[in-house]
């Protein structure tokens, strides 16, 4: 399901550090092995080794996102959830095949949302849609995510619809779109990084709360 | 037709701050009785008590809104005028029959947009639908709002639906759901507040200015 | 096919600066002439004569457009190429005929997005398509551009739709309605301006790097 550990977020990172250096690299491509995109942030680890922002893989994983200054293509089958879904805020354009189905139910979990998710997210798709999806933790599919305008298109084949979207961006003069990138985050850059700390902050304090353990027993309960 | 006078403002403001500070409240509904949600502020108190944004009810209404720290849901039927749409735009979710019709008529009254609405609507609807809307003063029914983010759901007994949602969303764990609520609000919160200043300005020069009144001689030859 | 050249740009700017300051007019309409409505501006020119930012007619026209205070209505048929689609994100209400086809090929041809698009269709859109179609230089109908909520109407004859929207506008109390503009503009008024000035630099060391070069050459070769 593809649940991410913390030593898969600091591989997540130094793969986008090592590809925005990389002269030879245009676009990079966000994708699954399996039947689904990324289950969230595992939770056992949630509970045995919470994050902090000064120091941990996750917070270097969504400074590299932030900072990614190449174009960032996902091609999304199954279930996003939680960082599966915030991720993709911090993409440029979305592949998605019709099984796709994302979701944010950090407030189901005593949590708030994270990765810049609270200032994105209202801003893509309006204030209502957004705090109706965070209060209530449900789930929306490929065809509301491309009315939203996350998803740029639904495919069958989400990964080789996003490659030959790269490969045409990648054709394209390169300090052009790193340039144009640079130009349509920089209105946003620094709220979101700013708005990240905020996240960050009560995401610590509420993994620490009692709303969240009962939270966590009740997730771990229903799974066994 | 639930025009608000200055004692309706008072009682929303007292009710709203008294259910923010009461632990026993999870969440809240602005709902209305008889056929029409609300028809804006009443006219007549317009000429003969206008607003002032240092000491006045309205002021006092719109402070409580804004700064509300809980789901706030409305459930909406008939016309929604002036205040009673932009009100709205400061809710999380809102319900609404298929016989809703909000406006937002102020420019035809010589007026100016109130309640932080030249701030939220544009970000909501994207600039120009919110420009032709204020422009023209034309009004927009439920489908409409729907598609443009702005209600949720069209029911045929909105408060029933408002109702079922907000239940689900008072069974979260309550810290989160305001934390969460706070995160999406903090990008924008100074800002409307400051715009709010602003537009109570314009909007207190406007009520004396010949334009409303010959506006407001028009509206009340119209009616009578 | 009105590509747009320094005295265009020169006689745009006047022509708006003058009609914001004139008392008898209440509301302006760009339109065109022949079957499209602007190719962008001319290639040869930004080869022979590249505009600087602090001097320059396109300036000229870009600031003329950003604080015009009155009501600005486009009608378009045909091609909206470049600065043809992103002077539109200035305008308060577009009407578009079905033919309408808009673009903003900028990394296409090396350069930058201008004209404080690279803020205003973002916000307008959402992240997402504004990052899609400036990656990818592709163009969209105008059923698209009314979903985006770019286009208030797709009409047969849009000079006759606008001027009957204009109609409209010009009846209401013009200090109402130049109040509202102001207001609606009043939180990005200031960022758009920002964003323009270094859009400009960028466009800028753009139009002298080598792959706009490449790409100007490309267009020349294919048109001849």
């Amino acid at each position: 399901m593809n649940a991410l550990t913390r030593d898969m977020y600091a591989k997540l990172a130094s793969t986008l550090n090592d590809a925005a250096g990389d002269f030879g690299i245009r676009a990079v491509i966000l994708a699954s092995e399996g039947d689904h995109f990324c289950a969230g942030n595992d939770i056992g680890e949630f509970i045995s080794n919470p994050p902090t922002q000064s120091d941990s893989e996750v917070a270097k994983f969504l400074e590299a996102l932030l900072n990614f200054p190449k174009p960032l293509l996902a091609a999304v089958k199954g279930n996003a959830v939680g960082v599966g879904t915030t991720m993709l805020l911090h993409c440029d354009v979305i592949i998605a095949s019709a099984t796709a189905k994302f979701s944010m139910p950090f407030t189901s979990l005593g949590l708030v949302p994270e990765a810049g998710s609270s200032y994105l997210f209202p801003r893509l798709v309006g204030y209502q849609r957004a705090a109706q999806v965070f209060m209530t933790g449900e789930s929306f599919g490929a065809v509301s995510a491309k009315e939203m305008g996350l998803v740029a298109h639904i495919e069958k084949d989400p990964i080789a619809a996003a490659t030959a979207i790269a490969k045409q961006i990648a054709k394209q003069p390169p300090q052009a779109i790193i340039n144009t990138k640079a130009l349509l985050k920089s209105g946003s850059h620094d709220a979101v990084a700013a708005v990240m700390h905020v996240e960050f902050e009560l995401f610590s304090m509420a993994l620490q709360s009692e709303e969240a353990m009962d939270a966590f027993m009740k997730f771990k309960a229903k799974k066994e």
